[in-house]
């Protein structure tokens, strides 16, 4: 399947297209026949490999352990949280029956109307209400608290408008849940998670992002507390990278579970739940990626390295073979996945134009004249910089090169979350800015009310009551009333 | 929850109901409120997750690169491929619709008329449908040829009778599912991956298996050959481990999926698919655990060596944790995972009888009369034996120790299975035979009639056609028809 490059729409152009274009082009994932649903090719899902790695490492670092809850929930469980149902679990994939048989007609299979489910099952949007029910049965006492579990899965939600990796109707992603004797412990775990995914997201997928608080009308349905890191997009727009909540005791009452604290007296379990998803994957993209397609960051990308050789006959070929051998191994020695691409049914042109579209981050290349000078072209993805080098310690600059570039995009997106981020004093100003997309901190009297006029007149909602930064009092921009701080809008994904 | 080890049945009493106390009494899984699906409890899943990254390595190793895809597949599509229907897919979750609403009265919520699909939508039971339907837009040429792709996922089948990890609604497994240009390539695949299982079962999970080939009643709905590893279990019992298919042009047909071959000719495209499941769960704490418990392979153990303090006060614990903090860094070091336990709660005796019960290879308890005198007191959990030891090197013995211990309990299966299995030459025979449990090798004539019969008669199967051992003709047992080789019956899980 030859990938044209030229067909890569522009950002300047059609930034979203052109997000379309590359999640295809990039052979990320695809439509599948399944309305809203994505497959996710060999090269997107190595990526989220890395990510899962990563993220796994980190939950177990913090005591976590993983596990698995049931697919499907009983429907009369998205009941028993009341403001779970009323927020949540609408748009969702309903099983009402459990066997087809074979078309009278013989055109097929039909759905066996004998076997219709008593209760019918939704396949879940999350899993708070079957998680908390099974934990009625593993806490009796203190003894038996924290529970730190976390579950990799798919989920399921019925949206409407769909974008590879951004919104789909079935995702993958890892939800945390935990239980604990107290709210402090509780929230000490709901804050120490978003920590976890802001080092995440900073170190490994070198995306800045500003950690904060929902408002009420932006928390998750049956939370206190909703903890959000925002990313920056080159389009001025948020994206909402990764959520941890504060349940309070709510589903520890829809569910019934307490447990007999130091007092010896019963109490109802505090909870915390938290979450990433493929969604990822879209910020990643969108964060770093060019005109000359994806730039990924060296701590998530599957390959590192790439070595093309340049050869005009059999011969040269085999002298670069060898060549390249020991700085195979030598770089993998440095832990760095390198691949030596010298397939001979394509080009060179052809190579290093998929490997730039594939993000690579350092691409070399090997040819008769480099052999014969001890050097070596390179070229970084980051910068599109070409470089010669000697051959004589190249795996020890390669190495270095990137760490220099994972930091190198980080600071580039964060100097472009900078530029992108104002304030204002005025509605007048804010109604002006918005329009520009970016970040715009602006004084809010915490009102719903005041939150909704802003988003039907702007299309911009708030995206967190940021938890660093300035702090000063002020008044709100629309009614003039008291406001703690600024808050954050945007228009977003 | 304190554990009661008395309460687990004997095997000799009721070896299935020893089964589902110690699935239970291990803390690897529960029942949840969903008929048929369980919930994989932490140390359960910490277990499958040293099987996921081992087989993984595997299949990497073998050229393969993991991919998802769609969890819910078009009700017309498991109507494609003729076989495949007959053979599969009727007893399976049906979507109908998808979104709910409050229900009028006030009560909950109630599915939504009006949101009733176009077309059902099936819980996969298996991916080859959706799969192929995918392959058909990224199969042009032979150059875009083999296709070696394998999915982590989650899958359902509406089983009436269902039992954990052995047989259970929702499953969790992997699939391979593969594209090639020739059947010679395909076949060899099918055959690759069922080593691959071989050794897998063999060198990790401590299980011996055979290796064979599924008579055609036994088959995979739509497959024109299904390999399968067979293991036998303690109560005689033989349980199917892993399939491997080669299922030729028939999922190209039914799914539209050619290629231009080096001719330029189009051409169907050869397929083989495989899987393995937590079904292996099952396997391995059947094979091996015994009335005190779990008895883990200390190649899957998440915890391969537990030591436990033995102490009257606070002086002589920290004297311990001292002597204890070296040995763990060195354990460490030599890749050997360790815990440490001196939670004060516990006593001993239950430390001791729980860590039994979880199969933990070895276990070192330390006093303060081993300090004195710089022992250690070591038990195996295969054999419980318990023997004394100087300090001095005890990391090393414990190394070579868990070695021995993995090769101890492999050999122990095999000569389990040995001994339960038997030739027989007469269907008299086989009939007393096959009441005493085991492998049973008899000829039979190649028909599907006589082994219906021989599993109406005796409920027992041919678990598979051998590919290793003695090929020596006969006759068949039952109709004195001509026989190729002896075939494996057996009861089975």
């Amino acid at each position: 399947m030859a990938k044209e490059l030229k067909d890569l729409t522009k950002r300047a152009d059609n930034y979203s297209q052109w997000y379309n274009d590359l999640v295809i082009k990039a052979d990320l994932a695809e439509q599948s026949a399944v309305r809203g649903c994505m497959v996710i090719k060999p090269y997107g899902y190595a990526i989220w490999e890395k990510m899962q790695q990563q993220l796994d490492r980190m939950f177990k670092e913090t005591g976590h352990q993983n596990a698995y809850f049931p697919l499907l929930i009983p429907k009369s469980f998205l009941s028993r949280e009341a403001e779970h149902v009323e927020g949540f679990a609408k748009e969702c994939a309903v099983v009402t029956h459990h066997r087809l048989k074979n078309a009278p007609d013989g055109s097929g299979v039909v759905v066996d109307p004998d076997a219709r489910l008593e209760e019918e099952l939704i396949i879940r949007p999350t899993s708070e209400t079957i998680i908390w029910n099974t934990y009625r049965n593993w806490i009796n006492s203190y003894r038996d608290l924290p529970i730190l579990v976390n579950q990799w899965a798919n989920v399921m939600r019925w949206e409407m408008r769909t974008r590879m990796f951004l919104r789909t109707a079935e995702f993958l992603w890892q939800e945390g849940h935990t239980a604990h004797a107290t709210r402090e412990e509780a929230e000490e775990e709901t804050v120490r998670m978003l920590n976890v995914y802001t080092e995440f997201a900073e170190k490994y997928m070198a995306v800045p992002v500003i950690k904060g608080v929902k408002t009420a009308n932006e928390r998750f349905a049956g939370a206190l507390d909703t903890y959000t890191i925002e990313a920056m997009m080159q389009d001025g727009k948020a994206l909402q990278s990764g959520t941890s909540h504060f349940l309070g005791q709510n589903f520890a009452k829809a569910f019934d579970v307490t447990f007999i604290n130091k007092e010896n007296k019963p109490e109802y379990v505090w909870a915390s739940s938290w979450g990433v998803s493929t969604r990822l994957m879209g910020a990643l993209i969108m964060t770093h990626s060019d005109d000359n397609g994806l730039v990924l960051p060296p701590h998530l990308a599957p390959i590192q390295v790439v070595i093309v050789p340049i050869y005009k006959n059999a011969e040269q070929l085999a002298a670069i073979n060898d060549a390249v051998a020991p700085i195979m191994n030598k770089l993998k020695q440095l832990g760095i996945s390198v691949k030596y691409d010298n397939a001979e049914n394509r080009r060179p042109g052809f190579k290093f134009a998929d490997y730039e579209l594939k993000g690579i981050p350092v691409r070399l290349a090997l040819g008769a004249r480099d052999l014969e000078n001890g050097t070596v072209e390179l070229m970084r993805r980051d910068t599109l910089e070409k470089t010669t080098h000697s051959l004589e310690g190249i795996e020890e600059y390669v190495r270095d090169l990137l760490e220099e570039i994972q930091d190198n995009i980080y600071q580039k997106a964060l100097r472009h979350r900078e530029s992108m981020t104002r304030t204002v004093e005025t509605y007048e100003e804010f109604k002006i800015e918005i329009e520009k997309g970016g970040f715009i901190l602006a004084h809010w009297d915490g009102t719903t009310e005041t939150e909704e006029l802003v988003k039907a007149e702007t299309k911009a909602t708030i995206r967190c009551i940021p938890l660093d930064g300035d702090k000063t009092e002020g008044v709100c921009m629309v009614t003039g009333r008291p406001s703690k701080q600024r808050v954050i809008f945007a228009r977003s994904y």
